[in-house]
């Protein structure tokens, strides 16, 4: 899977360049601006857009969203081309979602470098973060030609929809982890998850089925598969994030307990381990603690009640009972292939 | 034209709040965000969404924007209700262009009361300013009948090119006071306020004039029109900046200065007074002063070789000549006579 992955990063951040090059040019801010009334700085744009736009994306990732999508629309109609446009699309919200994450969350290091916030200022990430969700917006609105007005519409309605999903999520994750709500249910907890980390997954799902012709029922189904797997990528994320054996993204272990997330694993802890326990870790998530010794006490409290093993088994038996419906609905193939190892590598993964 | 923004304010409020309620839903939450797979904590939503953007809404603001959207209608068609819809589109995205601004100049004070990074903190505040750009898209992907597909179509194409141009023209303005520039022309800083300060008014203008079933030329001139007092409106603001009376949004005489920016005032001072006085300009610019003394010495440099005039009559011949050609493309009745007044209360306003 991250051998496929990797093949395809060159061909991705190609069409990235395309949508939003390294230097800005009179011929992009025509194309993507349009016709401009005075005269316009597009050297400083290079200086306040793309160069942050392309220090946080050259820090990698492992651009696996529009990979899901290209492979759904393969699934459905034996060729990735129809959905190739859209990359950027699914790319670059992703990554625009990411900064302002980092942002909200006033974390020090993305990737192993600092965070946008840290290196170009609040006031360009900021502008940058949301400058991410529109600029990809001009494979619709600029038509070259890809889609047909009823592709277009489909697909503004979708973005549209999820980007509201997205922000709801977000809303609810910033206000659970400021402590306002003590008994957060499991579901409500996935909902987030699919709210947050799931729209996108779903939304690149539905979108390479969309567009390679799929029938709505497979559309559905693609899409439920996509934030099911998006879901489960964020359960094995907050695992990782307690008892993962690399570091790599620049986080410490525990910073999820250090900024108070209600992840499912404390969710479950908090109703399985002893009324002390649940106490204590109550009080330690309450903190905000840095000290790793703490961070610690509250992982051996998740870990002695096996939360942990409870919230691998959830991701897996989420992502299989998904799996099963779209098993049916999809001929085989290469892609299909594809799609069953997406899911084993999101719950599967170590870094 | 303030008892006319008033008397709109009412029933704009009211359609505010049937895109986002007071409190949120779970009608709302199945209209807005469509079929959930799991559980939605709807009461977290109205603490992390609602309240803090009702906080915003509720501090008031002239809501001429969709005033200005009305008026275009009804100078094309002779009614407001064909755009009435899209009144929360409009004032939606541009509060959450504040709400961003007031984050990236790290600024305290909005409409009297602390910003609402200040208030809810930078996390709640990121989020709820761009999901102010999303949550009004339902209008068109919740088709409620309002408008046809074709319409939804060319809604979203507009929504989207101006919120890219909105997001360039905030990424330059932040580089130039950051002082990554020291010779901007005019028509530069003009062209940025376009971008920043213009796209929503001519957003609205077009959006106007295109429901109610203009010409292509119309819509073009008047969300020509719209541009152009847009940047007039930033001019007068800037103006208003160095040498108001009152200081109603809680901002202290000099807050441009402060903030290094440089506005049409700052860069026609600067190639109209004496090397040293520029020189000295400069100097306060870069220094991100605090003190009312150094402000004042600024705004004196700045009004001594003229600026000040010279602004107030750009935007007064920037806004002549745009309505010069609106006027030739509308009938004569009273809403024309509205879009007049609103071209001379932008800049004649002392607020």
């Amino acid at each position: 899977m991250l051998d496929y992955l990797q093949e395809q990063t060159a061909l991705i951040n190609q069409q990235l360049e395309a949508v939003l090059p390294r230097s800005i040019t009179a011929e992009w801010v025509d194309a993507v601006l349009g016709r401009s009334t005075y005269s316009v700085d597009d050297k400083t744009l290079t200086a306040a857009l793309s160069n942050p736009v392309w220090d946080f994306l050259d820090r990698g990732g492992k651009r696996w969203r529009p990979s899901l999508m290209l492979t759904c629309c393969e699934a459905v109609c034996g060729s990735v081309e129809p959905a190739r446009p859209l990359v950027p699309l699914i790319e670059l919200i992703h990554n625009g979602t990411l900064v302002h994450d980092d942002l909200e969350d006033n974390s020090d290091l993305r990737r192993g470098k600092p965070c946008l916030h840290k290196s170009f200022g609040v006031d360009i990430a900021t502008n940058v973060g949301s400058a991410m969700y529109f600029i990809p917006l001009v494979i619709l609105y600029g038509r070259r030609a890809h889609y047909s007005d009823a592709q277009c519409l489909y697909i503004y309605d979708l973005v549209a929809q999820e980007l509201v999903r997205c922000h709801c999520g977000q809303a609810i994750d910033i206000a659970w982890h400021n402590g306002q709500r003590d008994d957060i249910t499991e579901d409500e907890y996935l909902q987030m998850c699919a709210y947050k980390t799931g729209v996108l997954a779903r939304l690149a799902a539905r979108l390479g089925a969309y567009v390679g012709g799929a029938t709505s029922q497979q559309v559905e189904e693609l899409g439920r598969f996509g934030e099911t797997i998006g879901v489960a990528f964020q359960i094995q994320d907050d695992i990782l994030n307690l008892v993962g054996e690399r570091f790599a993204e620049g986080k410490g272990r525990g910073e999820d307990i250090h900024e108070g997330k209600r992840t499912l694993l404390v969710l479950h802890a908090l109703s399985h381990t002893s009324p002390s326990q649940a106490a204590r870790l109550r009080e330690i998530l309450a903190a905000h603690p840095t000290e790793q010794q703490v961070l610690d006490e509250a992982i051996s409290i998740i870990a002695a009640c096996g939360s942990i093993d409870y919230a691998r088994r959830k991701a897996v038996s989420l992502v299989e009972r998904s799996w099963a419906k779209v098993a049916t609905l999809v001929q085989e193939s290469d892609a299909k292939e594809r799609l069953r190892a997406f899911a084993d590598f999101v719950v599967q993964r170590d870094l």
